[in-house]
């Protein structure tokens, strides 16, 4: 049984889909604590001795194994920094959910930044999902913090989706990868902003090795008078390919600056770019209007659709 | 009759496709005099009293009229900045030819560095061709560093094709331009480097107002071992179309970092981007050796193509 209580229990269902004790490896922190932890025999969680975090190790050859490590803080004005490292073994083949939920009903400001370095081992695979939310009624902000250091060895491959639903008031998310030979990254990044919040999002994603690729997918919506910063760098240092697109929905006051960067330093390095911010089309709430929803519904119904 | 030599004679087919004395208003500048002059009924070119420049004045209504200014600069060491103010009154509809050529066979740095004022007037419409050129076997640098502002009053146009044909050792290209209502802007930018070159590239373009739209396209290719840098911003501050394009052939040991940037401040600012950075197809280069060409020969004519 986890020590949580039932806002606890709300957050860990919204970033984890958590509805108990999850399967295979897990460490839950709630408050600085942890409120459960579980190694498995090729997965294993050491908590780190000099500063807060864990380590993770991952055996060799590990297939169709999970690990579990969300966040959850319901204490007003606590500010956390966690370092997670993530060694995954040769040929692994494994699942990482991660995520973190605040509630702050208080009126300091509740931050966590969690910095995740994950070295994926030869032919390693690993699916990745961080989800972040804040709710509660306080004055204080809910600031998420979070740094993703990605080490891909030959062959490669982590598909990671970065999501950030909903509450959160302030981030400052960077992420850098570097991929070895044959290794390819693939990041699904949907975030949305509202009331005043600011969101600011950088990647850097250098393709050292030969055939190694990237794809690096954004999607965003700003309402009311949020403001989001997309910065996404793809360097290309050998025969490779990059792709990255940021698509963006403008709603209200909100304002978005998109910024992506594709810097070629190899005769065959191949990078491509697409952008677009916009507002909902106008065709598109009509035809859901017709249909006979509201126009706060239908644009509810476009955005959820193009945040999936 | 104009003063100028063989080396400058070619120099100006190569910038302004001149063979002669120009059609209409001209001044030509040769090592930082004029070589020659002349105003028309509605085009006024008067020289600054306090800089280095001209003031350029065209008549409102005034169309189907032409303005030269090239430059050409064959003495070596020579540096100079030159600021030259086009006032386009209301309504008029005429071509501006710019562009300069350097041969530099000494060996100290030749520099001109060009700043380019456009005041486009309500509903006037300007084509503009800038070309810049070098040649010279002397190991002094040829630089040459546009500064182009544009500001385009309402329903205005303006249509810039910026050229840097070859030769040229270093370059900072910058471009700004504000837009008023219904105002629209077109750029087509065409770049090569070659050998040890460095050419940086910046647009700002701002979408203030309402119905202005913009659509910049910047093709280039990276030979030997030079290094580009593109950086354009495209701003929507009202209800605005905005489109930017950056297409790039690396070759050899080149480099090229491209950094367009999309900023919307308005929920019914329009802005999209595309950018792709890649070596030349070898499909293609193999179509045209199987219809005889060598393979030197394809590539030169796939790269004409690209910048045409």
């Amino acid at each position: 049984m986890l020590k949580l209580d039932e806002i606890q229990k709300r957050l860990l269902r919204e970033v984890a889909d958590l509805h108990g004790v999850p399967e295979g490896a897990y460490n839950i922190r709630s408050n600085s604590a942890s409120a459960g932890r579980q190694s498995t025999a090729n997965i294993e969680i050491v908590p780190k001795e000099e500063v807060s975090g864990l380590e993770i190790r991952i055996k060799p050859g590990t297939k169709n194994e999970s690990v579990h490590i969300p966040v959850v803080m319901t204490q007003s004005g606590l500010k956390e920094v966690v370092y997670n490292d993530f060694f995954i073994g040769e040929g692994a083949d494994v699942v990482i959910i991660a995520g973190c939920g605040i509630d702050n009903c208080g009126n300091q400001d509740s931050q966590h930044d969690g910095i995740h370095r994950f070295y994926v081992g030869k032919n390693a695979r690993i699916r990745y999902v961080e989800k972040h939310y804040g709710s509660g009624t306080g004055s204080g902000k809910r600031i998420l913090n979070p740094g993703t250091e990605v080490y891909m060895e030959e062959g490669s491959y982590a598909e990671m989706e970065m999501v950030q639903i909903k509450g959160v008031d302030d981030t400052e998310r960077t992420t850098t990868a570097e991929l070895a030979a044959g290794a390819k990254l693939v990041v699904r990044e949907r975030l949305m902003t509202h009331g005043d919040q600011r969101a600011i999002s950088n990647y850097v994603v250098n393709l050292n090795g030969e055939g190694s690729s990237a794809d690096v997918v954004s999607r965003s919506v700003a309402r009311d008078h949020s403001f989001q910063k997309f910065d996404a760098k793809i360097v290309g240092n050998a025969a490779c390919h990059g792709h990255t697109e940021c698509d963006s929905i403008i709603m209200d006051e909100g304002r978005i600056l998109a910024v992506p960067a594709l810097e070629a330093n190899n005769v065959d390095a191949e990078l491509v770019h697409e952008a677009a911010i916009g507002k909902i089309a106008g065709e598109q709430l009509i035809k859901l209007m017709s249909l006979g929803l509201t126009a706060a519904e239908a644009e509810e119904q476009i955005i959820n659709g193009f945040l999936q």
